[in-house]
């Protein structure tokens, strides 16, 4: 039922008499500064739920999709996964001398990132090669469900999960508490994903959208495994990202959220379709609470859709003004 | 709430006092024949979602996965999507002459099916590419509604989704009622079957998993596309639906349907998990209603499966005996 209807309801019923009127319902995005952004996204609700209305959009329709890295928790000073990846490459080290000499296992050993970085695509195949292949699906998910509630982010001293952002928690519960089924497609692992943004987002692992790699189905004396192969498969990120949305949801957004110029392509796909639809980006500008990038970062570039954004009107959303609060544990 | 419990709370309503006992709860799956296969689901559904009972599974891990081609509809005498790749040949002859002197293509306009699939899957490939790619996926949806409406079954003469099967309409609807989320599996093409399932089975596009084609988004001035690209980029059928159903769902299935050899690999993974699950084979046994094949048919053999049933003790539902009803017409 859309508010109006629910509202009319309401209104006949203490018609034929009734008791004190209840109070309002408590604000679904408290954790927002009232102001326009928090307007924008509650006015769009508010229009696509309306049933009758010019704008309304059926249920079944109603989909958003969320970046994760940069959107829905931080990103810096790198992606998370990449401590994961480099955890991995520190426990294995002593099975491989030969890393001392390659990059980037040399460079994540002796800590010089910047020659870690510069062996590009070829040293982050290589790396995930090494460290999140040649085992088992299951294998895979005990190993990150026991890093994730263990590692610490190095600024923070906090599990990487506490850096989620409480107005995006928000946001993902108010969207799918008016009847849309919310989406991450993101440039992170698939499976490195879903073994904790159950727990922590509330979205189930079907309607997580990552990069992935190759698997391989095999019966090993009667026992059936998911062997993961140490090939990339697919690359959710800047123009795979509609690719994935087409493949893993089969309809175009309605609703898309994104921090960076590996979203543009996302937000433009989910624009270019009929009728009411959001796009928004986060613009990361609070160096106090969080952190404050955009045009010259390495990590979550946003230059060419903040750009894009200005032009077609998307909200751009200013974490240090608009947000309340960041994280959960400020509260 | 589980049926045990719902049936207590009503017991205790009436302790209290009460009107007429309401008639029994209507038959979930009236199209299914009374007796063990039927009693085998009723079962396992009850088993599952009783809650307190040493069976119970949450319902967000209530995860049933369907083949299509001959579990939910027929695939005699050919796969469905075959008519419609054939059609599309036939459509598009006259801009290619060269057609006429290549397989498969000479052995479709001919008439000559033999000839057609001794291609293989070189064959299999370039008519994919020639008839379902080079153009967006908006294009292809359009395409794909409007043959399906107007096309009809040589044998039935009606449109090809008649020829769904009415015993699994019910049960994917009763499934559903149950907590399930129901996935279609199938090595059919992704999007071929989007264009209709939510409308024929009432399954969205975000819950199928099939073979997919390479897509590429592009921007033409501003207007942002998919375009399916002439290459196949994974086919779920055999041992690629385990890996479809870990890409897409993320999760291991509790309930699978599929009717052959092509669906082994599906159902041992499904049964290798933990607690209570269940694997079922639709045996075309009708040769009056539907078809009658089984070991040595070309299209959807089933042998190796029949014989893992037997030893595994998974359900083989006999077309003929378990099903009143086979297609919705017949009612």
């Amino acid at each position: 039922m859309s508010r109006t209807t629910s509202a009319a309801a309401f209104s006949l019923a203490c018609a034929l008499g009734c008791g004190p009127r209840p109070s309002p319902a408590p604000d679904p995005l408290p954790s927002w500064t009232a102001g326009p952004a928090k307007n924008a996204i509650l006015d769009f609700v508010l229009r696509v739920t309306q049933d009758g209305g010019p704008d309304y959009v059926p249920a079944a329709e109603r989909i958003a999709t969320f970046d994760n890295d940069g959107t829905l928790w931080s990103e810096q000073p790198m992606y998370f996964q990449a401590f994961f990846l480099f955890d991995r490459v520190k426990e294995l080290a002593p099975k491989h001398p030969e890393w001392r000499l390659k990059q980037p296992f040399k460079g994540i050993l002796e800590g010089d990132l910047k020659a870690a970085l510069a062996s590009g695509e070829r040293g982050l195949a290589e790396l995930f090669g090494s460290t999140s292949a040649g085992m088992t699906t299951e294998e895979f998910e005990s190993m990150v469900k026991a890093w994730i509630v263990l590692a610490k982010h190095p600024r923070f001293k906090r599990p990487f999960t506490d850096l989620v952002f409480q107005p995006m928690l928000e946001l993902t519960a108010y969207l799918k508490a008016n009847g849309f089924k919310t989406f991450i497609v993101s440039g992170g692992g698939l499976e490195f994903m879903r073994a904790w943004t159950e727990r922590v987002y509330g979205i189930p692992p079907e309607q997580v959208v990552g990069s992935t790699g190759k698997m391989q189905f095999q019966n090993i004396d009667g026992r059936p495994i998911l062997f993961r192969l140490p090939q990339i498969n697919f690359v959710d990120d800047g123009p795979g990202k509609p690719v994935g949305i087409q493949n893993w949801i089969g309809r175009r957004p309605i609703f898309a959220a994104g921090n960076s110029d590996g979203d543009l392509e996302m937000l433009e796909w989910t624009m270019a379709g009929q009728r009411a639809r959001f796009a928004m980006l986060v613009h990361h500008t609070d160096g106090e609470r969080e952190w404050a990038y955009d045009r010259q970062s390495h990590v979550g570039r946003l230059d060419k859709a903040l750009d894009e954004a200005g032009q077609k009107h998307w909200l751009v959303v200013d974490m240090k003004q608009d947000w309340k609060t960041v994280y959960p544990f400020e509260k």
